[in-house]
């Protein structure tokens, strides 16, 4: 189709639906395929207005009832950051202990996050007492809120990788030390924790996969027909 | 986070990174723009060979410890579909009790979502009983298996909307009611009930936002610096 090489108009005036081509699907599969979880950053900085767009982009992923409960805390401090990396370290070490023999030398052996080189943390929180939506399809679902924030964290993902960025979702914390440290409003509950940097290196297979931790399954295995 | 990536079909794809274009960035908003969730279909079918090829693209989100965690249940036996619709409308009627004046009225109006026109039902369920990913990163944040259904999900979303289909998520539904109604393996939790199809109408604002509902927020008061 013609319009794939056409330039969109300001999306605020553009109203007219777009239509995507082959050759875009392509691009967008390469983006999906491409997209690592990134724990070896470069220590090149990172555009302030380039983080604050992306999580603009961010913000446009759906939620439930169109409650937006994204909250986004940019933590720059270095006490703060120090703390954060001594949380994952102490919860590091204790899920070593879950292990034995091979599998404990493996995890030893993994990069589990990249906190100490990344130049951006972002810590994304859910505002599970927010009243916007109104309440719509939570009665049922409450979890549906926090799963609107990482639809919006899926979307940061790609949209940065887009961007030649690359980010990584660190877990191995403790979800209530993480919102002392950062002083976060009452009723904010931690969802993520991302670094977010210039990748030292691409691969198109994963880092776990390629470390020997756990290999792809073929999804064909996880459908069913009813 | 970890993830996972084919390593089985490399035809059409080289290990070379690829590198995304301005050009290429600008669609890539049009798509996270335009992306909507969608209640009102045309009846025309989906084939199903999209339908595999877009929860093949879903697999290669990001899952924790690699863990993929995401399981998938084509939903075409109308028996089955019914019971699910009288579900969703059970729970829907409940819910309106919880408002009352304009905003009942209002509640009663939306369109909330698209179970009796949608050519496709899919459910969606996270294997909560996996060995995969032998529990990296799920020791402190156990709720990261399901958040890796979620991010599958919202690939697919935009894998979708790339090939001009709509996607609706249904969470006004009871999940162990439909776990049991599509007879799934034991320690699948449902995460969402998806109808797919083709769009009847194209916008650019969400349903709820036309209609009054919830409007959208300013992102730039959701941004902490720490």
């Amino acid at each position: 189709m013609s319009d794939a090489t056409a330039k969109k108009d300001p999306p605020e005036t553009n109203n007219e639906a777009p239509v995507f081509d082959a050759d875009f699907r392509r691009r967008l599969e390469d983006l999906i395929r491409w997209r690592r979880d990134v724990r070896r950053f470069r220590a090149d900085a990172v555009d302030g207005t380039l983080v604050d767009e992306l999580i603009g982009l961010a913000a446009l992923a759906p939620s439930v009832g169109n409650s937006q409960p994204w909250r986004f805390v940019k933590v720059a401090d270095t006490g703060r950051r120090a703390r954060v990396i001594e949380n994952f370290e102490a919860c590091n070490a204790d899920a070593l202990n879950d292990y034995s023999g091979e599998k404990a030398k493996s995890y030893a052996a993994l990069k589990l996050s990249g906190l100490r080189d990344a130049p951006v943390h972002l810590a994304v929180f859910c505002d599970t007492g927010t009243e916007a939506g109104h309440g719509v399809g939570r009665k049922t679902m409450p979890e549906m809120l926090p799963y609107s924030v990482v639809g919006a964290l899926s979307t940061l993902w790609l949209a940065s990788r887009a961007h030649g960025l690359g980010m990584g979702w660190v877990s191995i914390l403790e979800a209530d030390v993480i919102a002392g440290i950062l002083d976060v409003p009452d009723g904010w509950a931690l969802i993520a924790y991302l670094c977010i940097g210039y990748p030292e290196e691409e691969h198109i297979d994963p880092e776990l996969e390629r470390h020997g931790w756990q290999e792809r399954l073929d999804v064909s295995g996880f459908v069913l027909e009813r």
